[in-house]
């Protein structure tokens, strides 16, 4: 390869770092454990450190443009601080970006881990025939990324995208972010296993509470097997799932009528116990979706293959709105980070005011 | 002057046409009813009459760059096809932008009146200072309209901007759009008066019962005069205003984190017995908003002026959210259509796809 990039993804289990070339192939990745108990220091090592052995193995051949790195939490792109992160506690007003870069004597640079999985699913994976998208990222929490033109909208300071704590329920249930009712508090895995609880505590989810007996944890993964062998308790909990994305996607529908809207994170593999209730509220909630959306087939509304354009005469296109599944599955954050530094290379890269 | 405009406001109650100049200088504006009644085609007339005057005046001496046109209602951009009028009835699916064109023969933009009061505001009002914004405007419905890199956001088929359709309350007040609880029902002239009768309807509020017991009508006016004399009913009334829209300006915030937020139309005029309850919303549901609000100020939360960025260092600045009201009262969508050709003059606009 002439060229390549390192991309890091920075989460609060695994640190995973890899070369990347300019197809966007893996050329390799190393995933490490990320020692969060073993405080900041520890995880910047470790980080360092694997950087430093993909610098040396392909840097004597290939030229790197640069490094990417993708960390969770809300980061101040404007002074590379980061300023919230429940995933790595002790690093709130952490100058990360000058840290790393002051270590690796190289050019980095810094994304949220949503914003960046968001870029690799338009580089590489759903979102390849649009250069507008929002994404939504189903983990232990909801994390969102939007691309409008093709690249990251970072807003006024880097902190746009944060659809997981759209108002669901003005007063649900309370989330970490200060608010109630939040996207996050009904559409993460540990909302899914928190609703789980919920039901059973209420006896109205036997056929839960009798899994749970015999099964050494209750995981959202457990919900969805319930869910998907006809256990009405753990159906009932993924139809809250799904009205939830569909109240905040009707909105953002609403709001920015993209082409393109994509679920993603680990949650997202629910998608058959979630989407048909998803659907139906955007379908009734959103007067743009209504009149943009592509007809239902047997594989569901947009679910599978991306429906191009039809040309109907001249400069005229009949677009939909699509919503659908990630494809890069874990990978998406790492390979954004990873086309970070390209872009930049192009000089597309120019959301942070002089 | 030499290059001008002109800008219509196509209303469900007035029809405005103006000529303006570049410098956004109102030279003159003709002020008609909408007769809506009286059908269609006897609307265009009037509308192209008035068009036709300006021109026959102006253009003898100054080039003209071109007509914008704000319609109410969602426009399919791509076909110029108004998809969706509540107060044009018997627009629905109607090519407004080829007919206007084929009868003035003239080079027309067509804009939705909410998009076009951002793109005045943004040009001459409250936005002038920044690139991006969003705008809300209050009246008999909830418009809004989103600016970004000083361009309407028109989204994939010009229907952003729906933020009057954001979903408050996800089982309250059905909406004509389809959906249950829009920002609309809540925030609009028509949703005050509606929380009002409500209120007498239920008792619990004795004061504006009796104040229209002397009054001839009930108007999201007289409430406010209410709230203002100290009317505890009507002061609950636009609590509820300012709730609803704290929760959508803080899904908005979330989303986006723009610079600047602006509140428009009639009903913004009672922006002292809402703001107190919005910006108390948007504090605590918005942790993007938390992290860049200005300091609260005895005039109220960046309610008066812009505050100019402040220059910390090399490439850093302390910038923050504002959210504020709108300068231009009922000429903003005016201006706004006025401004669209001199854009597309610039070459500034070009969201339609090939």
């Amino acid at each position: 390869m002439k060229n390549y990039t390192i991309g890091v993804d920075l989460g609060g289990t695994n640190l995973r770092v890899a070369a990347v070339d300019e197809q966007g192939q893996l050329v390799e990745k190393i995933t490490l454990g990320t020692q969060v108990s073993l405080g900041r220091e520890k995880v910047i090592d470790d980080m360092c450190e694997s950087i430093q052995q993909l610098m040396q193995k392909y840097s004597p051949s290939s030229e790197l443009l640069g490094i990417g790195i993708g960390v969770p939490g809300i980061i101040d792109i404007e002074t590379g601080m980061l300023r919230e992160s429940a995933n790595l506690p002790g690093w709130a007003n952490f100058p990360v970006h000058s840290e790393i870069e002051r270590r690796l004597q190289t050019k980095v640079f810094l994304g949220n881990d949503a914003h960046l999985a968001a870029l690799g699913e338009k580089w590489l994976g759903a979102g390849r025939s649009v250069e507008d998208m929002a994404m939504l990222t189903l983990g232990t929490g909801v994390g969102g990324g939007l691309v409008l033109n093709g690249k990251i909208w970072h807003g006024m300071k880097g902190m746009a995208g944060e659809f997981g704590h759209f108002t669901v329920e003005p007063e649900g249930h309370p989330c970490g972010c200060g608010n109630r009712g939040c996207l996050e508090q009904y559409a993460s895995a540990t909302a899914v296993v928190r609703m789980a609880r919920e039901a059973i505590a209420n006896g109205v989810a036997p056929g839960m509470a009798q899994a749970l007996s015999t099964s050494a944890e209750l995981s959202s993964k457990l919900v969805y097997d319930l869910a998907m062998q006809g256990d009405a308790g753990a159906q009932q909990v993924f139809r809250r799932v799904g009205r939830a994305l569909g109240i905040v996607l009707a909105s953002i529908v609403n709001g920015l009528n993209l082409p393109m809207y994509v679920i993603g994170g680990g949650a997202a593999s629910a998608w058959d116990a979630f989407a048909p209730a998803m659907f139906e509220e955007i379908r009734v909630r959103s007067v743009v979706y209504a009149v943009t959306a592509p007809m239902v087939t047997d594989s569901g509304e947009g679910s599978s293959a991306f429906i191009e354009p039809l040309p109907v005469g001249p400069s005229k296109t009949v677009r939909k709105t699509i919503i659908k599944r990630a494809l890069l599955g874990s990978d998406a954050g790492l390979l954004g980070a990873a086309r970070l530094p390209m872009i930049q290379h192009l000089g597309h890269f120019s959301r942070v005011r002089p």
